[in-house]
């Protein structure tokens, strides 16, 4: 059974590790203006950065607690984490939403170089105009990079991270294993895609904010598409890629299914799929780099020829359905425990049609551990 | 029956109006960056954004059509679209993560001012370093405020975006209307979040991003917190607050059942929050101020003493969840039909607890009309 929440002394040595980062980049604060970087220090969990309308921000001293500047709104649930400096105004404000409140919070409890994150995979989530004047309102302080601290931080997961994740991974190892309940020749796609929500919420999914997927003979063309009216057709492989939430953490994976037998080239398209995973998976140990990863999938899924312009065979994974690194050869990240990767190779069944296979793995001290339900080279025949 | 999707000369008109308003503005051309924005525009729909790793671009020029700028990974779903300058890169690219191409394209098509959405509710959706270095690459191209015209422009619905906020409203309403189905004394709240995006699935969603609720004696004392394993008492009053998606547009409203019979306390500030919601509704007619709706519902609501902090008694909604204006006294954005809106009064019930009733309506010029099904005085009970 697997807690909801982290206890307090996750956070401390969460912050701990961060003041450490800190320290040796010679800042003085982070500021931290999205979800998974404020939810990071502090717990703080809703649906609610679902609305644009409200800018939320976390101070990050380099000594002492972390400071939250958000909308009243939020007091009342931030107050339940273990945050206890909130320092709250009445937002929407059309004059001034938060920012003179933010300004003089850093200019006080942290002047001097204040660290913002950056770098790839992230953004400031506030209004440009305000970050322009934010700039000039808080005397004693300079806006710098983080230098990838939130990066650092993020890509090596607790074990009561870990903890979530395997769960949102056998949430979805549940659902699959009943798809025959509601895919079949002949049921349109987008009726797939609501039925398999409704699989994941039952098995405990609390939210299902990702599912792309396709069905077309022996491939699909595209794996980032919405649903279609398109009934399942004999000879489809169908594809399901699901990202699916419990407790704000997330599962990344998929499966294929044949719409009756499939045939001899879709099959062996399959087995070589899992073939190149399992090659990956088994250069995943502390030390590899995720280029080796990549090359061990590529030289089983292309021969080494490189893949296709999906641009990586896997990323990391964590609060966020895709997290830092990429599976590329340009990136060098090296593997260490308590890294939770997807190994995601895919393979060119004719001209502009592919399939993709995709797992969830943890780096241990011994080796790769995987996440998701095992998946044998045969495709489940629907 | 709506139809998915949008005919051509719908972003035709979309176009023709950004253009206006940039020649008025002296813009050679839009940047835009994130979701909805691009979206707008092209009708490139996925639940890919997700993921935070990629950067995407729309360029749409003073003159001529948009000018997509995408990684690979979406070329084949761009292609489906009216858009047919996709240009290109494979992402992710840890030196040059599409700036270069963006840039170049940028300082060709469209050399001058480039209008940013940098205001209210506004956010930049790339790396804050690639913004500094995109902005000493594109020569002869200097960034400026958008002006609003991604607000203004947005606010105002077609017809056709009209109808699928409908179909959401309607497909929200037959998830409430069997709400008896999954709630009742004794069901831990988190069940009841689970079963009840599992029932909007049913009567039709497409997805659904997002849920709030609470369940308390008499009311509640939140209204973005996560479900908890509280089970449903005898005399709390139920609320669920959902937004889910059909084709891209939102519904956002909420019901509030009593579970058993509700105190007359609880009974009679229901009603009264009706009766705020009807004068919000009544007061919304072409000319008037969002302002005057927000005073409408907040004489009855709290005899005009102001609201708690939740800030705002309503907002606009459509491609997300909530959009400008947002119904404050600050606010002075008059209606015009077109305009879909949420009406969203609270009244305080006891110390720290409120009840909050929300609808979703249309100004038209005859004045409003409810796109969610009527909602009486009297709370079901359950």
């Amino acid at each position: 059974m697997v807690e909801r929440g982290f206890p307090e002394p996750e956070y401390r040595a969460r912050l701990a590790r961060a003041q450490e980062m800190m320290a040796e980049a010679d800042l003085s604060a982070l500021l931290l203006t999205t979800e998974p970087e404020i939810r990071y220090f502090t717990g703080f969990l809703t649906r609610f950065w679902a609305s644009p309308t409200r800018p939320w921000f976390l101070v990050v001293p380099a000594q002492g607690a972390p400071v939250a500047v958000i909308p009243s709104i939020g007091e009342a649930l931030m107050a339940q984490t273990w945050i206890t400096d909130i320092r709250i105004w009445s937002s929407p404000d059309l004059e001034d939403d938060g920012v003179s409140l933010l300004a003089d919070t850093l200019a006080k409890i942290a002047p001097g170089r204040i660290g913002v994150p950056d770098g790839a995979e992230t953004h400031l989530r506030m209004p440009l105009a305000d970050w322009v004047t934010l700039q000039s309102k808080a005397p004693g302080c300079v806006f710098a990079s983080d230098t990838g601290i939130l990066r650092r931080l993020r890509m090596i997961k607790s074990p009561a991270e870990i903890d979530k994740i395997q769960q949102s991974c056998g949430i979805a190892g549940r659902a699959f294993a009943r798809i025959g309940e509601i895919a079949r020749e002949g049921v349109p796609l987008e009726d797939v895609f609501r039925r398999f929500q409704m699989l994941c919420l039952d098995e405990g999914a609390d939210w299902v904010p990702y599912l792309a997927g396709a069905s077309d003979q022996d491939g699909y063309a595209d794996v980032i598409s919405p649903a279609t009216p398109e009934p399942l057709a004999k000879g489809d492989v169908l594809m399901l890629d699901v990202g699916l939430v419990w407790d704000g953490y997330f599962c990344d994976f998929d499966r294929n299914f044949a719409i009756g037998p499939p045939s001899p080239r879709a099959a062996s398209i399959h087995a070589r799929l899992i073939e190149a995973t399992q090659a990956g998976f088994e250069a995943a140990r502390p030390g590899a780099t995720v280029a080796d990863l990549f090359h061990a999938m590529d030289a089983i899924a292309t021969g080494g020829k490189g893949t296709s312009d999906v641009g990586r065979l896997g990323h990391g994974l964590g609060m966020q359905l895709t997290e830092w690194p990429s599976l590329i050869p340009q990136d060098q990240t090296r593997l260490v425990p308590g890294m939770v990767l997807t190994l995601e190779p895919s393979i060119e069944v004719s001209p502009g049609r592919i399939q993709v296979h995709e797992e969830n793995i943890l780096i241990t001290e011994a080796g790769a551990q995987c996440l998701t339900p095992p998946c044998g080279p045969e495709m489940p025949v629907l």
